[in-house]
């Protein structure tokens, strides 16, 4: 790389690392909608180049408008927060650009993938299996839905299947990914059978085996069964030692969706949350969200690796790329991608770094702070805890005193709370309906997390919530279903 | 960010910028076996960590075994080279890690998005549409197929189908994604109908039409047309207009994999290339190819956008992460990916920095490049040019003179030319079959390949050659299909 290049690019070093300090104003976003950020930026693509100086400027203009999910604010999503180690991870991997799909041209780092994989198998006690990195949880879903044809249905892949004549199960507080994943194979979101949950938010096994049953009876075959470690919105565990005997009983393939909860692995206090994965037939388990790495880090593992395999194959077409003589050493023969990035070099370099104590620590840590988080709002008599967390998620909603008529417009009004903290800028929590309320969810995800963040997530909830004027039943919308 | 982060990042910015100059050695790659690299190298993953001090270790590591993919002897894939913009907006991208899913979250980055595809959607002609960046082109031929399924039984992705009575076509020499896609969304391998190829491998739009016919009159369903521009091998692109004929003259979705070849919209002499495409329903387009940006960058483009928003349909579940006053906004409902990398700044980055012209004036290059390795080989008594090069994909083999019963081990011969170059070290170009022989095929993708590299890998691949010991007919395995 040239002198100029290098120049830029320590520039943009710099850049990005002045941007990494905390904001001045205490603001972690900007509420720009889209109109005024597109008339005050300028987006064109040129016919004509402006070469190097202009992209340092646009790079300005970006950072500037980004929304600063490193900081302690953000706790919106089920990740946040940017370490070193992620960070150097990426920038080597993009500097050193390949593809994992041969061990040719991805040496090391197809021994990098295979570590981290293997581990992550180890740590769900798996007696034998392989995987790959996917594009993230939502795919994982996928290649588990499709393994668990390719295992029900061996000849589909080549000759194609009825999808009407199957169905799958999942709890009725599970990722939307399943029902895309569930239409993506050709089963159709009708056939995606939504399981009762309990009390916490876990999925019912006694009425997961009166569904097979009842579908079952009704015609239709069971393809799968997903179950969830760590739900979206509440954090709920399903409890996989019983949906694990009602699948071998029936003969139905298990896949979980750890995505969110994979990390609770780490800790001894807490794997106990995902007892009996390891009879699991497959699992997807993302270290993009609790573990902490930029996006995308999301690993798949299947239990019978020839079942990936076929899921995977594509006849005989691919001599361009893999020979035969190097059939177990090329990665590619067990994704859904041609190219694909090395996403697993940060995760190898923050485990090198924090190894396994650090991220059981990290885990241990933030349900600290989850607890924390809950007995502040239990203690505020204008906060409601909705749901008992299990895990990181805090669920809960503003409820004025003294307000008649208040009733149905509390959802409005904690949907305007909301909206009045993303005004303000310095805290992002989000959204959604859980219990048949909505509530304010904050995921405890980013290491820059302090008890004391949390304690001015509070106040700030509650201030903000003083200036909201209160809605007369009359005036109110119908709360969202 | 800290100060020792701080440090530790220009540190690992220094040892990459300092890895990126040319090899003292001459060498792109070191030719080590898995159970060698496994032994000379670290890769456990400890129960304690070490700290970021061991992190810039093992990224020495890291680099030192990385195949330089920047250096102009790398020619194996359908990419290559390192670009600054490129490098930079990855480095950016993950200083600033957020998800495409929502506005909220992703303001400008999601405006960055939609200007790209825009554009890019200009340079295709089409009069309407939209689109997403995906995980690649394979993805991309998955949400072409599953968006034919949405437009061909809108019930589908609700009730189901059954995939055994549908069919699609592709030509012969398309890239193995279309199948595993066949497989994914339920036809099954078997229903994906390989049209023939003229001579020089661009689907014959005669012979899709007589598919199309027999397969209706067998009873299947045509669910869609995968033309190709820019096919892995040879580089051909399928004629789109005749093709686009066909589909209109059957009421065939046709999506154009144009992953490879979509480039060569910028350049006023090669765009005829993919004239018609302007008619095609959807088309995917990788700009981590010809365009040089890093791993993953790859667009989706459909020209009904409702189609695609009901592809990633999921029913009403996702509360949590949209909300109904967004609808427009975010750009999540458009993918099949929930959590989704910024893969749109570096071409946004790149673009600023070169615009059309740019793009223009590299595909040019490219192609003299190719026409100069093209006469090179030509010129050389015992090389042979395989195919008539329409892109910038160049396939020839030796052919030694004078040896007798070599016939049917040339194939053998130019394999073991192959590992040689690479044992060498300072090429890489990839092996294929092409017209029933073993080819060395060559692509010209990288910006840092210049005329005097070609001629060089001419040299090395007859100095080779002349190395090999000559196989008689009776030592020889049988060719590869």
């Amino acid at each position: 790389m040239e002198g100029e290049s290098k120049r830029f690019l320590e520039s943009v070093l710099a850049e990005v690392l002045a941007h990494l300090e905390p904001p001045k104003d205490g603001r972690i976003r900007h509420d720009l909608a889209p109109s005024s950020l597109r008339k005050t930026t300028d987006l064109e693509l040129p016919i004509i180049g402006a070469g190097l100086d202009q992209v340092l400027e646009d790079i300005r203009t970006y950072l500037n408008g980004a929304v600063r999910t490193d900081q302690p604010g953000f706790m919106n999503p089920l990740w946040g927060g940017l370490t070193p180690e992620g960070l150097a991870g990426e920038l080597v991997a993009a500097a050193t650009n390949t593809s994992m799909y041969t061990y040719e041209i991805a040496p090391l780092a197809s021994l990098i993938e295979t570590a981290v994989l293997d581990r992550m198998r180890q740590h769900l006690r798996m007696p034998s299996g392989a995987g790959t990195l996917t594009t993230g949880g939502s795919a994982g879903n996928l290649m588990g839905v499709l393994c668990a044809r390719q295992a029900a249905l061996p000849a589909s892949g080549h000759d194609g299947f009825d999808g009407r004549s199957w169905c799958m199960f999942v709890s009725k507080e599970a990722h939307y990914s399943v029902a895309m994943a569930a239409n993506v194979v050709g089963l159709g979101r009708a056939n995606l059978v939504k399981v009762d949950t309990d009390g916490q938010g876990r999925m019912d096994p006694a009425a997961l085996d009166r569904a097979i049953q009842r579908e079952t009876e009704l015609g239709r075959r069971a393809l799968c069964v997903v179950a969830t470690s760590g739900t979206t919105v509440r954090g709920s565990f399903d409890p996989i030692q019983p949906i694990a005997d009602v699948c071998e009983h029936h003969g139905v393939w298990l896949h979980v969706d750890a995505a969110w909860g994979g990390a609770c692995l780490f800790s001894s206090t807490h794997r106990h949350l995902m007892d009996g994965v390891e009879r699991a037939d497959s699992v997807c388990w993302d270290a993009h969200k609790m573990m902490g790495l930029p996006l995308v880090c999301s690993a798949f593992i299947v239990q019978r690796v020839e079942v990936l395999r076929a899921a995977c194959a594509h006849g005989n077409e691919a001599h361009y790329l893999f020979h035969d003589d190097a059939e177990d050493q090329d990665l590619g023969r067990l994704s859904l991608q041609c190219g694909r990035r090395n996403d697993a070099l940060k995760l190898f370099l923050a485990w090198r770094s924090r190894g396994d104590a650090g991220w059981g620590a990290l885990v241990d840590r933030y349900m600290e702070l989850a607890a924390h988080l809950s007995e502040r709002v239990r203690s505020e008599p204008t906060l409601e805890l909705v749901g008992e967390p299990t895990w990181t998620n805090v669920c809960f909603r503003h409820v004025p005193e003294g307000v008649p008529h208040l009733g149905e417009s509390i959802d409005r009004h904690n949907a305007d709370l909301r909206v009045a903290l993303l005004e303000e800028g310095r805290f992002m929590v989000s959204r959604a309906d859980l219990d048949e309320r909505v509530v304010l969810r904050s995921v405890i995800a980013n290491p820059a997390v302090e008890s004391s963040t949390l304690d001015d997530l509070v106040d700030a909830v509650l201030r903000l919530a003083r200036t909201l004027p209160v809605h007369a039943k009359s005036q109110v919308e119908e709360p969202r279903a």
